[in-house]
């Protein structure tokens, strides 16, 4: 099914957003418009310890006004390698390394309105260190026993969609083997 | 953790997404910048057949510049009750009417830069009917069986958080009971 981009027109390029409002013709001939959000991608990982506990973190986000429950993520900078980005992202924001790495899977986090795609790596091995947090970063490491953390998905106390993917990942069992 | 908002300022009010600038004061004094996307919500529901078949289905979507498979989707209007808004999408775009309810659980999709939170519902009892689609809006639907589902969010093809969650929620078992 094609639908047919006759212009673009970018409204805002920032710092980590753009907005692009397109003109679209869908096969019957009518026009139409389409917002969408361009984002660089972004990685999350679900770290498990040797005791089967998950490294959350928890911060405030402005989007939600909320602090709240996470995994290690983080934003794709120009040009660098997804599995790059999440060693690097666990270490800075949790202080831990791993020794396996391994990839789950890529998801669009909202199609219906922007391109973000997030990358979901399942981290095992860890070591922990010092966090190397950027400047206006504030995030809180835990540690929480997986049974728990699935509890708190259960109960809508973790409601972030990459960390829901995340547990129920793990939960599902085997399938990252 | 407090993050204080110095002021803001709305670069694009849309149809569907507004685009906000906020500057803000971090603990330490420090002043930074947040682009927040302000979008009205939206539902998700996975509905299933008693031959455990899921209705997914299949459009092209602007932001990623792909068909994707999804569960049946879309924005609440204005001051609209999820669940009537599930109840009428899932008709809209499916033609599907369900006997039974249930509320999952409510997610944002993107915290880091969006404050859309989705609502996923659980649909069974299902009745079939005719589609009723929006102008612009071209939908294919299929039922799946919910282990071919599965195995396609496994292998990838299946790339969408809400959609994944849907099904990961399901495989789980027992939690919606």
């Amino acid at each position: 099914m094609a639908i047919k981009t006759l212009k673009s027109n970018y409204v805002y390029q920032g710092k980590i957003l753009a907005l692009r409002i397109d003109e679209v013709e869908f096969p019957a001939g009518m026009i139409g418009k389409r917002e969408v959000v361009e984002h660089p991608g972004a990685v999350g990982i679900i770290a498990l310890t040797e005791d089967n506990e998950v490294v959350l973190v928890k911060q405030f986000r402005q989007a939600t006004g909320d602090n709240m429950w996470e995994i290690p993520a983080g934003k794709l900078e120009p040009g660098e390698d997804p599995q790059g980005c999440a060693i690097r992202e666990l270490k800075e924001e949790t202080g831990f390394t791993a020794r396996h790495w391994q990839k789950l899977t890529s998801f669009y986090t909202s199609p219906g309105f922007a391109n973000e795609i997030l990358h979901l790596y399942f981290a095992r091995g860890l070591k922990a260190g010092e966090q190397n947090l950027d400047p206006g970063e504030y995030i809180n490491t835990s540690l929480l026993p997986l049974p728990q953390a699935l509890s708190w998905v259960r109960r809508g106390q973790i409601c972030d969609a990459k960390t829901i993917i995340g547990l129920l990942w793990l939960n599902a069992g085997g399938w990252g083997e």
